[in-house]
């Protein structure tokens, strides 16, 4: 017996309140303060007020709400003493199920985990449509949480307890998040197309023009022309492009990519193919043109994970394609343009040429892309607007310093090429961190045949420094390899330092990126602004149009290039949403 | 026509400074200002004062100094303009007979030298007697010295420049260092002897009862007879032990290692064999005893190589000698009872339990050995009196934090491992220095699977912590293992540690430290104290009797367990008497 918004707005506080029963576990004060809220935009706005009320009733508050829950498969289980919420839930994923030896090790960990953080572990099991997580999925989720800081584990436990309140207030009002849930179930359908040695284990790979590959293109087109675009083709680099015509000729292009790296996640690239075939499936479904063509492109190539041909796809839309890149072999040793031949694609320059696109026919491009990272996820929010798209430097460095014996060299007259190092690693981290939006990284970091009783003589490091800003990323990079130097000459070592990249930012148009943040104001969520850390196909747009960027918040932190990436139907809806408003304010803003 | 100490402190002083000519290069007046300090007790004394000029006349004129020097190999040697005492010296290095191609290396490294440092490259290229460094080792030198920081080369050169000046001073006194030199040429024969795989290479490297070994001790055994002991011996585990009577029955214990590292030095251990040989010698020659018996013992193992048995040689005289040991196997799958037997040593525990020394027939134990370490060279002293051998604990850690995208995850939200790793290395070293003689040191530092994309989820480390008492070496690991704790807590990570060595600190015995003092002091040389960071075998018979170490200066910034390893023979000689002088103390002290 589904509720409706307008029903709570306009109930009673204690009529309200019995509207929103059973949602928080145990925890009903919760639904009580956040009415004082009302009237409720969306439900997005009711979840992110009782998520709010969570966030300021300080920690004694929060553990309460912890300890309210079961445990994971545990005595209250046995003994059916669920809530009907969580017995449906535990159910739903399997839990009920558990073989002895799966019982066993969730019994261990439940009480590892108690003794550690002294609340229950818990972990919102039940996805979309009635998919979720698997048994083994999530006692390796367990697992590795068990090693989290409390603090860092107590805010994960609430950020699933809002998870389950956003399933069972789906539940309670009877809305499914339709929009989202079938985006969810085509990425699912998608993630069966997987690379040869990997599809075996169940893990998703899809790298450029394998046969894999091509069935995703195909299944992509298909999506395509089912929701119906007027015109879909793969083009000379094997991109899906799908056009939805409008009543004028310009055209607003948006997409991302369909390659993944190896074992990679279901949504990195392909989430921003998907949420604007359902903006077409609903404009056909009710027979709208807007003032402008809408062009979609599944990108072939992003991650140049097979050849180092990084952005293949966008770039061929703005004629950087390499030459040189159709004679670059694989690691099986086929050519480029043997690949493009095996696909059927006519692997000519010419007709890879001619893909690249007249600024002038073009609005502007827009991207939809999971975040890659922890931020709207710690944040509890489910969109970002990006900033830019950040600009990046790297370096192979190398302090020298002198090896000698570690007993009998006194600590003021050694030239420690590691602590030397250190020292800069302290440095990086201020300094980035000093910008509030860089960062700097020490990815690698090796003493070369190091021996517990010598001090070190050399240090291997690597610098990634990055910022939303070119100048910005280059004062950065200026003040490190200052530092570097000023380290060096006060220690007595040398560093030798090689750039191995350079990228230039991105800054997102600003009244591209304020259609964005309308769009996502107009959904009754806060508005968030955030730098892209990572490189996007919307930099290779940039170079010839404006651009402007959507992240949706990946769960389990935000973790991507891996199988735990994920994110929910829910948050894929409200990207649709975005993305629907969005092209409406650009058809209020477009002569036809 | 040699002059002598009392000519020149009774002549006037230009008299006095006419006699001192030639010795610094184009630069008389060095000697000139040291005449300012006679009388001189000693060439030592002399040599310490003109080298004082020189450090106190500041960095301008040192830099003059050095300029005034020719090139090595350079244009002044082909034009024959060098001074007459240069060109004997260049001349006995066979610089002027280098082929082409190293006289063209040497060409470019003198060329790449003045320009990095703006004065020429000055090494002491003469040995005692004739010897010297190859042309091989002096251009080995010459390119590891050009990436020395400048000042720290500015030193190294003025050191070499006073070492050219010692052996001027001996040649313009006509006396030589003879039991010095003698000690130098006796372990340049000693040298001849080693491990197969490394003889044919030029490489030192004598392990325990290899042929080598056995050689080398048969060799010892001779130089002692030689010198004139009365009983010479090699013992159940191979030590040469040879005893010189006393008109008493009690003894003083010396000696110290012949075996060594793989690809050694010729003095670490073997110095303490010979110095003491030299002193019987002396003893010998002249008919006289001390009233106490002098046992002199060349161990036979100290460096734990072929079989994890460190101190096996020491230790025996303790009884501590570990029956597993008989079955450990070396790589050739050769066990230690084996090797003793191929050895012609009885191989059986009894025979080695007779070994045990009773600590009531010694007056104690002393031990004479080459520094390794970089303390009295960067000082420009030839002697320092040890005041303890440190006590260390060793630790393998591995800090855990969580890997994550380099670009997407702001500096606020990382649970870096390795930046975790790198504070810890600045306050391990802040910490130890702050001691003043404590070390501390990260030598294995490693980010396992690190990219520079990639933030370190994991730093693998080890910590080396070391201090001349055990309190002082326990608060040392206290505060490092609590900081390390305090990083974690902070920064959201986790550290392990797990402990692979521990051994206690042995400091000297007051009194027997302080008949070391007295000696170097008699000697005209200035009083260094310090503590030994390196293990010894005085450590072992620390556990039975009072204890006292002497060091002797190394070259090359004391480089050890290296063939560039060095002393010299000037050195030796202040060793020798040192040990005389404290053997006559000693037999002041002891009643007949």
């Amino acid at each position: 017996m589904a509720i409706t918004l307008d029903q709570l707005n306009a109930a009673s506080a204690d009529e309200a309140a019995q509207l929103l029963d059973g949602l928080y576990e145990h925890s009903p004060w919760i639904a009580r303060e956040a009415l004082a809220q009302r009237p409720f935009r969306s439900l997005a706005h009711l979840k992110q007020a009782m998520a709010a009320v969570v966030a300021q009733a300080g920690v004694e508050k929060q553990l309460a709400l912890l300890r309210a829950h079961p445990e994971l498969a545990g005595k209250a289980m046995v003994a059916n003493s669920l809530t009907a919420e969580s017995t449906h839930e535990q159910g739903k994923a399997g839990l009920a199920d558990c073989t002895p030896q799966e019982f066993a090790t969730i019994q261990q960990l439940n009480a590892d985990y108690n003794a550690r953080f002294g609340f229950p572990f818990i972990l919102a099991v039940r996805g979309p449509r009635g998919t979720g997580l698997s048994r083994a999925a999530i006692i390796e989720t367990f697992a590795r949480r068990l090693a989290n800081p409390v603090e860092a584990e107590r805010e994960e436990c609430l950020r699933n307890v809002h998870r389950v309140v956003e399933l069972r207030v789906n539940d309670k009002f009877g809305v499914a998040p339709a929009e989202g849930e079938q985006v969810w179930d085509q990425l699912e359908r998608l993630a069966q197309h997987s690379d040869p040695g990997f599809a075996e284990k169940g893990q998703l790979t899809v790298t450029y023009l394998t046969d894999a590959h091509r069935a995703a293109a195909r299944q992509i087109e298909q999506d395509m022309r089912g929701a119906g675009f007027d015109e879909v083709a793969v083009d000379a680099v094997g991109n899906v492009v799908g056009l939805y015509r409008g009543t004028g000729d310009r055209r607003l292009l948006t997409g991302s990519h369909y390659d993944t790296v190896r074992n990679g996640g279901k949504y990195d690239g392909r989430l921003g193919i998907y949420v604007p075939i359902a903006c077409v499936r609903a404009l056909a479904a009710q027979g709208r043109r807007l003032p402008f063509g809408l062009e979609v492109v599944g990108f072939a190539e992003e991650e140049g994970q097979r050849y180092k041909a990084t952005f293949l796809g966008s770039g061929a839309l703005i004629g950087g394609f390499d030459p040189a890149w159709l004679d670059q072999k694989d690691a099986d040793g086929t050519s480029m343009r043997e690949a493009m031949q095996h696909a059927g694609l006519p692997a000519t320059l010419e007709a890879i040429r001619a893909l690249r696109r007249d600024p002038a026919a073009y609005l502007g491009f827009v991207e939809v892309h999971i975040e890659q990272g922890p931020v709207l996820h710690e944040m509890d929010l489910p969109l970002g607007v990006v900033t830019s798209i950040n600009g990046g430097v790297r370096y192979l460095c190398e302090v020298t310093g002198m090896a000698s014996h570690a007993g009998t060299t006194p600590m003021g007259r050694r030239r420690d090429a590691a602590v030397a190092v250190a020292e800069l690693a302290l440095f990086v981290e201020q300094r980035a961190a000093r910008d509030g939006d860089s960062v700097g990284t020490i990815g690698i970091l090796n003493v070369p045949g190091g021996s517990t009783n010598v001090v070190p003589g050399r240090c291997q490091f690597t610098l990634d420094l990055r910022a939303p800003s070119d100048p910005q990323r280059d004062a950065l990079v200026a003040d490190v390899l200052a530092q570097l130097q000023a380290i060096c000459d006060r220690r007595g070592v040398r560093a030798s330092t090689e750039q191995t990249m350079r990228a230039a930012a991105a800054p997102s148009h600003p009244q591209w990126q304020a259609r964005w943040e309308r769009a996502v104001q107009a959904l009754g969520v806060p508005l968030h602004r955030m730098p892209s850390g990572a490189g996007h196909d919307a930099m290779k747009l940039h170079e010839v149009m404006p651009q402007a960027m959507l992240f949706v918040r990946g769960q389990n932190a935000g973790i991507s290039h891996n199988p735990l990436e994920s994110t929910t139907a829910d948050d894929i809806d409200l990207a649709v949403r975005a993305l629907r408003h969005l092209l409406d304010q650009l058809a209020s803003d477009t002569p036809a």
